[in-house]
């Protein structure tokens, strides 16, 4: 099967809203007027952001999610994405299962392919997706404001609990291992808890690189510093609240370590005044998504890590980078 | 220097005209009233797409060259774009090169660098153009109708010579070389011609794969055939014009692959009705790029290619193709 025949196979589904889909030079996207047009690209690389034993599904599923989660940082709504796409050959149980959990993620999000590229080489996986937000609308990283209370979505850690065990440095029993796989293999990005939060956040990020260092993203943009209380974080891990987790006694030192810097979380980390807790809370109700307040933003330029008592802890975290990990 | 500063250093470059770019988890484009985006993205692999011997600065000219030869086909006006990079490993005079090519060529066509990503992997470029077009102005590849005449811009085939040189199965001397060897590592996108034709050319398609195969695109597309000129289609190849060129003495067959399904031409393709043919020359005019009629459309499905007196070639030409080449 050759270049054109696998593109139209797996790839090419008719365009419902895009007015040019898949197949021409070009695709168009019609943004609504007064919308503006949210845009972010992730490459995944094989053996740096999946093992080459992953399910295919799960990594269709994880290639587009980890974009959607770029356009629920922004509160942007998913309108479209390209795909490109370098394989060392042709293997159709492969595009199978990949074209089947990229698309059913899309359709769950109304999010259509409309283009992209295919070639021969070392599997990688370009993602970038495109996303609608009114204009002045979008969260960004900038607007963290002292006094602001610090939160973070959903489940942090867990993923890299998951890499540790695949790294063979972690032991953990298998009821656990299989939710924390879940968690690295099928990220769930949290775009309605994005939307409800429009008017609310004052700044946000996707944790993709981990908590502390995905937040240093917003305190630099945003000129201020932050508090976080570590217990608080650690106890956004899924698994601890397993009944078979506390027999595992896993460190604590480790647990702080997944859930500050462990990476590939897919979680939103975001401010919003004191003020509008409330409506933070409710937000997370109408997203069905939990979300938890870990801290708070400074005055005073950088990062305070303390326990639930208040006390400062001593334990270094770095936070993920791809060229220095 | 880690990924973050890496980025910072060579690519981070003010927005001036998108609401924000680089360094937030998502850019924001704002598309006029009335515009559609057009949008494409191409992967640019090594020893698929380039040699690794190749020139920096040309390679970073080259991979925002073949998206915005997508865009000229379009007759959309270039305005952003994301840069995805997968690195070995940090090379600073690698990325010194590159991004100072890429520049170059956007600062010429207004075109920001809005995001992106970088990772350390097998050396992978995958870039994502945007342009704007009035809505229902985009050229398409749907458009071609029977009657049309076929028409090419610039040079064929120089690029594919090249490369056979690269291979080893052609010798040139070495001005010949050199011509051939700018137009392989360093095309000219033809946007401006792209946007001459806009309610001009009924059909565009821009050459990537090879005349015969982006041409087809154009007759599958918009159920027609065609009949080529191979002669006035292998008269566009530019190193002819050298005086050198008579007494290297090429054979005419390569010639004719060359210019008919040789690739990495990135000129357009292009279609229009022969009532509107000194319109197109003067959109060439215009746009300071020689376009040459070589055919035209035809009711009867299926490629007739011809020598200058009409009489059919029986020469076999394939198209490039990733997977099978």
């Amino acid at each position: 099967m050759g270049e054109f025949d696998l593109i139209a196979h797996y790839f090419k589904r008719p365009a419902r809203r895009s007015p040019l889909g898949v197949g021409d030079d070009c695709a168009l996207l019609a943004p609504a007027a007064g919308m503006q047009l949210a845009v972010s690209s992730d490459m995944l690389v094989e053996g740096r952001h999946f093992l080459s034993t992953v399910d295919t599904a799960r990594l269709g599923h994880k290639a587009l999610a980890v974009n959607l989660s770029d356009l629920a940082a922004c509160g942007a709504k998913p309108l479209a994405f390209t795909l490109a796409l370098a394989l060392p050959a042709v293997d159709e149980a492969w595009l199978a299962g990949f074209s089947r959990g990229m698309f059913a993620l899309a359709e769950a999000h109304d999010c259509e392919l409309v283009g992209g590229d295919t070639t021969r080489g070392p599997l990688n996986i370009c993602i970038t997706v495109f996303g609608e937000v009114p204009a002045g609308a979008a969260l960004l990283r900038s607007g963290a404001r002292p006094g602001d209370e610090l939160w973070v979505s959903g489940t942090l850690g867990d993923a890299r609990l998951a890499l540790e065990v695949f790294r063979g440095t972690l032991d953990l029993p298998a009821e656990l291992f299989a939710m924390a796989r879940m968690r690295m293999e099928q990220p769930t990005p949290r775009v309605a808890l994005g939307l409800a939060l429009r008017g609310i956040a004052s700044a946000a990020a996707d944790v993709s690189d981990g908590l502390l260092g995905d937040l240093g993203h917003i305190l630099r943009a945003s000129g201020v510093g932050a508090t976080v209380d570590a217990d608080a974080a650690t106890g956004c891990i899924d698994l601890l609240a397993h009944p078979v987790a506390a027999s595992a006694d896993l460190p604590l030192a480790l647990l702080r370590t997944c859930a500050l810097s462990g990476g590939d979380d897919y979680e939103l980390v975001f401010t919003a005044p004191a003020a509008a807790h409330a409506s933070v809370l409710q937000a997370g109700r109408d997203a069905q998504t939990r979300v938890r307040c870990i801290g708070r933003i400074d005055a005073t330029p950088g990062l305070r890590i303390v326990d639930a008592q208040g006390a400062p802890l001593d334990q270094h975290f770095s936070s993920f980078d791809h060229f220095s990990a």
